[in-house]
């Protein structure tokens, strides 16, 4: 087995198991922290490939190790498993059958094309240089993530690099991108409590207005960006809700703030925390009321090292040909891949996943989210390629596979 | 009947009757523009003491003309008869048994008195100096109020001056006051729905920001009172709920405010309520929003006429001593006895009601609210003193009964 | 001497002579302090019409005692007597001949109007009761004034009351008034001095930005007024200055604002100061900026004894009558009167001095002040019909002359 | 003559050269667009190493041509000429002699090495493929600048590319950078004067406070970089300065704001300056208050071509060691070496000029601005090579010389 001259051949043949795969997984999702039939029905696939297969790491987490029959690095490969809290409103036949869980951001895809990958590995071990590890990690989507987890149970030991995917609906299918450096930003929330003191709408000399204090944060926390962020440094700092008061004549006696933060540079992501909590608690101190921050830190930024964005920079193109490789801007959504490339270098990808024929036209956590499912094929031999042309090895011809030495 | 010395004797006489009558109300409020049943017990007590009565004035009023044997002017006297959407709290016999409803105002106490007033002239017509015309209005508690619809429907036909009386739990009982002027705000309400553009907490710049909108706008109508009104003119602008947003990560396509505006002055209401609408509509503008105010105009300024108010400054020491007379600093609550006194002169007043030893400590609007019920006594003795000094009347020798010329 | 049957009769023979002394030292003013040859002038007037003079009281203060023939209380009676550093832009013969100094706010009118006085009562003293102290004060312009230091220097020893007389351009000539109470204003002023980080207009993050820091102070106080403090107590914050900064491309590293704060009640003065100083610390905090507030407390506000001033409102029209009598409005301008009436209960008064004939049409402080002179007669004739009421005297048969018990 | 085997030799040997007209220009400053003995004396040496030049191009700007014999592309080399209103407070012996003008911003340098350029390529003609044309610059330094119209006057007549050096002390002598992209800011400048309407400090009603409504404006204009830019757009809006006012107690009648706005991309251009227009004018309208907005367009952003980008990370590492070429950040400051780049394929370079050894430690515009004059040899170097590069030259055998074609 595992015979043919390249890995896309092997691949096609694949697919099918792959949509397979990804909609019984879209037909069967659980939620973060909750996927305990899909960590089993996953480990279970791995071992019937004959893959080395260990569970329960990191909660639902589940790792693979497939042995290259030449020495050589270990390499990650890492799926996420788990599905949203939103209703699916698709009609097509693998839609979600639970209410109030669907798969809409592409995950179900990420482990059905990891499950190729495995299943390609075990059909070439014989030429396979090193070792290939492939995570697939339970909760994604809700802080504080699968990843961390995974990392304490063991999941990076004795790994040398990762990559990763992201099938990406707003890139049209059959293109790919990224970039060196910072990918995905760091994504922090903060909720805030104000304590005033409420009164008669015709009294304010009595009270602490709640509603003139929140309203003054709002204003306030708008320098952060303006001036105290470096402006070659992208940041946000939203205030997403407030809320205070009831009637038109009474004055509140407390007001609510919720709202997100994203930055890409850890120094950045920590001048906002600072100014921020000073900004907020100096001016409910200034309108004379209290206040309580929680402040709570997501996800770090997705920094991809620059040599392996250089290894996709040579790697995808011939793979895919130049047309179809793009340097990604940065996205303002977090990923807790960001942790993994902490630890060891790495790059994090998208492959491009919307096409107006198959309906995959709406933004990730939408109802109706949907992807072309080919992007699974591109993903798959994209992750080979990345870990082949890491372990040096020289499939078709299309390089020297030289593994460059790594900076850090 | 009617014969004693002095309407002091004969109130005290009728007293057990103001309680009984209150307490029948006490226990069976109706909501403002729902007096359908108090209206026609009011007039059935009225008709039993003999008086002249019209039913259905200005919704469920009441008016009652007391001629006099003598010839002289009318004099009118109000009480308000609704009731508020509160729950009883107290624990009395003669609580609410309406749920949701509750004479938590002093209303109940103010027909009482007046029907005391009303049998006290019946009783004593022979000896009266022009008529008196008893005015039962409904809904003052909620604009547009009673007072409107009862003068369009004729209340003040020939009537010469008015007085009403408010009991009034901040003030002891035993205590009375008022001020010559302003005594009560005017109370206008606003409700301002802006418009933004909503979308994701990372990208705002796709975004109108309707918190930040919002928020701005509660900081800029600040100025109004302290840069836009004259120093000298009490005013006030609260915002006193606001409400965009529901999450952390989202930014808020709409922003919703409410508020209350008081003050004292025709002219200073009509600059508030013009700067209020520019700073409101530019600040949506500046940020790109668009916005929808909703500004009600609720009652005018209580504005008591200055000879009336020197009128009861001469009678209310001669009936219960000067220690108990004081002038009243304005009142930042509003009154729809504003109207009456926009057509004829005279005066409102309070009378002290509050008494710990009755449990009559809650403010007005409270679920426990309660009054010294002698409170009502006072009242009736007032209405009748401030009218009879008007008509000329020289009762017990306190004064020399002249009517003085009115100015304006 | 002083031998007719009116005061007024001998004030109007005076009258040239104190249109004399005014011009005198119109022509001749001195600035706050500097009071020199004014006093002695003042002093010499006085020992010429036979005064008991002492001198050199609270800096160039000048106290005259005349002692009545008839026992009775001591009254006195204030004339301030400093000019101002404006440039005299009149034409008049009269106008300053003094450069940089005019007395631009009548103060030359008071001074002539209370020599006046002296004379008269000096001719009548075999019929006065009581004595008269007559203060002529410096410094009134100009913080800490000069009431303080003549108080300190014994001028209030042994008086009873005190009156003093503005005269007033707002006010047409003929017209009088004050009111009980708060009359004019507290003024206080301060000066900020905010310290940022100045750097190049595109780093902002490098520096601390006194312009966005000085901006926000701006705003954060306007809620001293529209919610700190209570909506019947005037008060006023005003920030008259603002400067930082000096090119378009450097961000600023200091901001220094100066502004005045106005208001009549003590407690409402405390207020402001105190939430005052929190706001302006607190902004400065949030914003990473220092902040040094130099908060200068003016003279406190002049505050009529209620029964002092219900005299006016007795003697005033019998007076002038009752058609140029006013209760006036309260006045946002200082006056360190204000010291004398926290020591003895007394009043202070305008008296019209506005009248286009003569061109006094400027409003105080303006470089073409002038006053009808005519205000001079009524000033005196007021001050001493004051004074004799209070000391129980019954000149011309206009009224009772008991002197009302004081309540406080 | 030109003889050498490589341009690095033949330039060590002018490099004694450059160095004295760089000090001789330096001794002898001449302010943005008053370079006429500056361009007289450039001119002069040109003509002197033979060049065909022509003078008065664009103001004072002088444009040589040097025609290779070989056949090839025409490349522009550009230097700028002006110095700056600073007085030169260096006490070397070739300080500025004229009081008021330095070169505080190494354009003397620029000149001098290009001069070098010029007289290397004059003597090694013979090898020249193409034609070089040297620009040099008059009004760098001030907007609308010397670029515009010199481009307009003919200085880009068939030239196929360009590039440019700016000497650069905050990067250290040796080493060499720039980027793909925009390098530069667009610096546009604004000017705000707000009309309110003055009056006494405790009279706000009776003003239009300017030091409110100019203290709005600055808060509100903090939401243009906060809220309205792409996140990933830099961009600064600075208000530099804001003068209102100059009495505490006097409520000033204007306010006069100017400030600075940095971006890099034409749409956040454009949409800073109409947010910026928008807000300022709403925001005053929302006081009452007039303003008259000065928005002066200064440079556009200097933004590299890719391609030549490209061969810079190409040519750089050959010539110097790759351990001295870096990619350089953007840069917040302007220059008008945008409008070369509107025009033709080119790229502007930073050659370091720091180091402590040689008193070149102070940022540009310090008057003690210098320079590490080797920084000169560097520039003269990169630039022949650059062009050289361009026009596929392989000289000194260091690369293929072929041109690449250019995408746009």
């Amino acid at each position: 087995m595992g015979t043919t001259a390249s890995p896309e051949e092997d691949l096609r043949r694949l697919f099918p198991d792959m949509v397979e795969w990804r909609r019984y997984l879209h037909r069967n999702p659980e939620l973060s922290f909750q996927e305990k039939k899909t960590s089993a029905w996953i480990a279970q696939r791995l071992r019937g490939f004959g893959c080395e297969v260990r569970e329960g790491i990191g909660g639902y987490g589940v790792k693979a190790v497939i042995r290259g029959a030449l020495p050589g690095p270990a390499v990650a490969l890492r799926a996420d498993i788990d599905a949203l809290p939103i209703e699916d409103e698709k009609t097509v036949e693998y839609r979600s059958s639970v209410s109030g869980a669907m798969h809409a951001c592409g995950h179900d895809a990420h482990t059905a094309g990891l499950l190729g990958v495995a299943r390609y590995y075990m059909d070439n071990r014989s030429a396979l240089t090193g070792d290939r590890v492939l995570l697939f990690q339970p909760a994604e989507e809700v802080a504080p993530g699968g990843a961390v987890s995974m990392i304490r149970d063991g999941a990076l030991e004795g790994v040398d690099a990762i990559y990763g995917v992201h099938l990406w609906t707003p890139l049209a299918f059959g293109k790919t991108a990224t970039k060196a450096g910072p990918l995905m930003a760091a994504v922090d929330d903060f909720y805030i409590d104000i304590t005033g003191k409420g009164g008669h709408g015709a009294l304010p000399h009595q009270t602490v207005d709640a509603v003139l204090a929140g309203s003054a944060v709002v204003q306030a926390v708008q320098s952060i960006v303006s001036r105290s962020v470096d402006p070659l440094q992208p940041a946000v700092v939203t205030v997403g809700s407030i809320q205070a008061g009831t009637a038109a004549n009474v004055i509140a006696d407390g007001c609510r703030l919720t709202g997100t933060v994203r930055t890409f540079d850890d120094g950045t992501r920590k001048l906002v925390k600072e100014r921020f909590r000073l900004i907020v608690e100096q001016t409910c101190a200034l309108y004379g009321a209290g206040v309580k921050l929680d402040y709570r830190e997501g996800y770090p930024a997705v920094v991809n090292d620059a040599v392996e964005a250089a290894r996709f920079f040579k790697v995808a193109p011939r793979l895919f040909g130049a047309e179809r490789v793009e340097a990604a801007e940065p996205v303002m959504a977090g990923e807790d891949f960001a942790y993994y490339l902490r630890e060891v270098p790495g790059c994090f990808l998208f492959v491009g996943a919307g096409n107006e024929d198959c309906g995959a036209v709406y933004p990730h956590h939408h109802p109706r989210f949907d992807v072309d499912e080919r992007g699974m094929l591109m993903s798959a031999a994209l992750l080979i390629a990345m870990a082949d042309d890491y372990a040096g090895m020289n499939k078709t011809g299309r390089g020297n596979g030289t593994a460059e030495p790594h900076a850090g």
